[in-house]
Formats: C-alpha cells, sequence, structure tokens
C-alpha cells in the first residue's frame, strides 16, 4: 500500500488529495544460481505465493520437494535490499523447465482445444477432488460477506482481487489479497501447502473476480472441492469442474447464487427444492 | 458464448435454468514451423488479439513487420477445424525469442525492483505519448456509459472484461472483449495497428478492469496518451505513467474520477476550478 498525490475530479470541481495505492513490483524468483521467471505482484506473503504457484502449476508434486524458501519479507525496506527476489531450494531431480512455462506454453503436435487443456490436467495426475464431501447451500451465502468483513481490515484501494478458503462449516481460515487474481489464489494455496493442510478436501475456495480455467485448475491440483465466485466462471472452466467433479458456484449474491457443476455435494433444504 | 444448464439456488429454493457462458479457449500461435506459444482466451477476433499482442510486447515494432496473419474464423466449427491456431508470417529478422517471456520473463542481473521494470519499458523505445493533446474532463464520464451501451448488444454473460478504444472527442472507435484483461486490450490495439491508425495520439482508452502495469505499458506501445478505468490503478502503473507523460484516470464512475498521472492534458471548466 502506498499512499500518494491525486486529483479528484467531482461534477466539474478539482482538487488535490491523497489516495492509496494497491501495490504492484515485479518478483523474480530464483533456485541456485538460476533465475526461474519475473512475475508482478502485490507484495506480501510472497514465500506463499511462491510455494503456491510451484505447487499449482506442478513443478512441485508435495510441499515436502520444497526444501527452503527464501522470501525478501513484507517491509519496503527489506524488499529494496534483495530486490524483490525470493530464492527456493527444490529437491533434487525437480524439473524447473515447466516453470517459464506459464500461461504462454507449447501446444500439443494435434492442434489445440478446450478437450486438450482438460486431458492435460488428467495428465498431471490431478484427481476428482472428495466426493463424499458435503456443504451446506447455506452456509455458502455467507462467505462473501465474510470476505468482505475480513477484507475491510486490510483493504482501502478497491484495487486488489482476493481468495480466501473456507472451512466446510463456513469458517474463515485464510485471506489473501493481490493485484493479480491468480496470484491471490497461489497465496492462499502456498499457505495452506507449507501449513501441511494439503490436499484441503472439506474447503471451499471463494474468489472476487472470475472462475477462470486457471482457478479451477489450482483449486483442482490442492483437493479443493466447492469453488465459488461471486462473478461469473468461464466455458472451460465449467467443462473441467464437470470433467472432473469440482462443485462450482458462480454470482455469489446475497441468497442466490448459481450451480455450474458438481450439485451434488451441495446440501439443499427438502422443503424447499425446486426440482 | 456458449448456452448451458445450471442449477440457481434462490432463497433455498433450487430450480434447473439455462444460462450463458463466456468463451474461454486455448489459441495457438504459430509462425512457420515454429510453436510460439499457448493462450487463453474467449475466442473472437483472433487476429487483432495476435497482431496486439505481437506489438504491444514489442516483438514487432510496426504492423508492417507482420506480412499475414491466418486466423481460424469466429466460429466454432472453423475453429475446430483449425485446432485454435493462428498462423503469423513476420517479416525477415523479426526475434521471436521474447514472445515466450511474456509475464516470466528472466530479470536482470543486479536484482529487480520497478524502476528497472519502467528502464526496460523505455529501452524497447517507447516514448512519451503527444503532450500536447488535450482531452474534456467532462467528456470522459461519457466514456463508460457509451462503453455498456455497446456492451449490452453484444454481452450476456457478465463474464468478460472490455476495452474500447475513444476518439478525442469521445466517439467509441471499437471495443473488444475477452475473458483477460490484456487481451481485451491487445485485440483493440491490434484492431487499430491493422487498420493503420497506430500511433494513436489523439486516442483514450477504456478498460473495464484495473489498470495494472501492462495496460499502461500497451498503452504507451499505441502511443495512447490517455488511460480510464473505473477501477483502480497499482503503484506501478502510476508511476510509469507519471515517468513517461500519460494520463491515467481511475475510479470513473459518475461524475466523478481520480486522476492519478498527466492532469495537464485533462481541460477542465475553469469557473468550477477548485485548486
Amino acid at each position: 500500500m502506498e499512499i500518494t498525490q491525486v486529483v479528484e475530479w467531482n461534477d466539474g470541481r478539482a482538487q488535490r488529495i491523497e489516495d492509496y495505492l494497491a501495490g504492484e513490483e515485479p518478483l523474480e524468483i530464483r533456485s541456485g544460481r538460476e533465475r526461474l521467471g519475473v512475475t508482478l505482484r502485490t507484495p506480501g506473503n510472497d514465500g506463499e505465493l511462491v510455494a503456491g504457484f510451484l505447487f499449482t502449476e506442478g513443478i512441485v508434486a508435495k510441499g515436502e520437494e520444497i526444501l527452503a524458501i527464501e522470501a525478501p519479507g513484507d517491509s519496503p525496506q527489506r524488499r529494496a535490499a534483495s530486490g524483490n527476489i525470493v530464492r527456493v531450494r527444490l529437491k533434487h531431480g525437480v524439473r524447473l523447465s515447466a516453470l517459464g512455462a506459464r500461461r504462454f506454453s507449447a501446444g500439443s503436435a494435434c492442434g489445440i482445444c478446450g478437450k486438450e487443456s482438460i486431458a492435460q490436467v488428467r495428465r498431471r495426475g490431478i484427481r476428482p477432488p472428495d466426493l463424499e464431501s458435503r456443504f451446506d447451500a447455506e452456509m455458502l451465502c455467507r462467505l462473501p460477506e465474510k470476505l468482505r468483513a475480513t477484507q475491510a481490515i486490510f483493504g482501502r484501494t478497491g484495487g486488489l482481487h482476493a481468495a480466501a478458503l473456507f472451512h466446510g462449516e463456513g469458517e474463515l481460515l485464510v485471506l489473501r489479497e493481490d493485484i493479480g487474481r491468480h496470484n491471490a489464489v497461489d497465496k492462499v494455496i502456498g499457505w495452506a501447502l507449507l501449513q501441511g493442510k494439503v490436499p484441503l478436501t472439506r474447503h471451499a475456495l471463494l474468489v472476487s473476480g472470475r472462475g477462470g480455467f486457471e482457478i479451477v485448475q489450482k483449486a483442482l491440483a490442492a483437493g479443493i472441492p466447492v469453488v465459488a465466485s461471486v462473478s461469473a466462471p468461464s466455458s472451460l472452466a465449467v467443462r473441467l469442474a464437470r470433467e472432473l467433479g469440482l462443485t462450482l458456484v458462480g454470482f455469489l449474491r446475497g441468497r442466490r447464487f448459481i450451480i455450474y457443476a458438481g450439485e451434488q455435494r451441495l446440501v439443499m433444504d427438502p422443503g424447499k427444492a425446486g426440482h
């Protein structure tokens, strides 16, 4: 968070005011002497971000393959001194080549389609999340308010995406924010990984933005059975959720939501069921 | 856009309804036999997306370096047949190596910081946009409504980001939507590039989402002097806009907005000036 001087224009009147800015800085990941890449992110919880990223992108298959993470810490002074670099030490034999390929990787030989994207997730060994888990539909409605209440304590810029992990009873376990939607999810999953809580078989993930393919893929990698968002999912996210049996909820606002996949996990009041 | 069966949960009552889904599919870019990479995008205007991407990321310095773009077209049938592949033919000598590095590129030798990110933009030869251009502050307030009115004709899912290019007098030239914010901007700038309209020295770009570093960088690459968003910019976006003299407006809602950089370009009613 930075404070800066800006000009507010309000119905023709201009005045100088102070405003908060959502932080955005590059972060470089290094392993030994190798530079793995740079990503833009909101500073804070950098170790979690890197752990979550390495895990959800399939670079490491479990937390134990990350032997050490040296993050610069959350103060601007420490960041400046260490140059926004996170150093990781990985178990011998972990292949790093996939890292640079994030979001822009080589396609398959026969052209590409949504089917191939889903097949790739299966090939990574990602399995359907716990099919026995059940979640109360009423409970889901209370999650956005819990997220906002917790966000209000920290956030003032309106410029950040949020992701939050809830236990099945609706208890908020962790909330992370970032200028990037995927980063916020990586931070949440990275937190859980470093706490030894993965797979998250009895948990729901709530994201403030859209539910795209990569969000669902990351949740599946962590074994999360329910993903909810206050906005719309994409076609490919819905297809992936249906094929791998994840419960995907969108437009979670007030006392209404849409179930795009995996409705069998949601327990609804039988007296009110309309179908 | 896809239609699918979903379950709507409304205050305890569940019913099956039909819903529209925002399209998301992978797109592969090829040059000759070389596979340059894959990105997720909302199908449609794929040629513009690739042209805009190649240009705003600095792979080509001008439109003439793109000799041909063969896009699969906008129908699902044609996409399935061609496998979501766009083939480009580039002028001899254009280096493609930078392409795979998008969003995850190697950092500098001395560690990285925001200063270095801005220096990289300068090293690409990107110069401040036209300093003589002037825009009416009142005109800016009318842009979001024009964007929404035009979006309403096409969009029904609520799941897409929008970017629109306006002429200095407030006339909407082009609107593009995508599941990815950067893709929407690339499509708009790609459209302008293919029309021979770049640099866009008398134009304003409006984006529906947040104004981050990469959005400002793309606008600067196209010579656009004004970037406005309905949400917040990031700290690094503001720093880049200030250093390179771009006018950056945020929270453009109703008859109020915040000017984060380049206020000298905005003409305000002198009778109402509060400072």
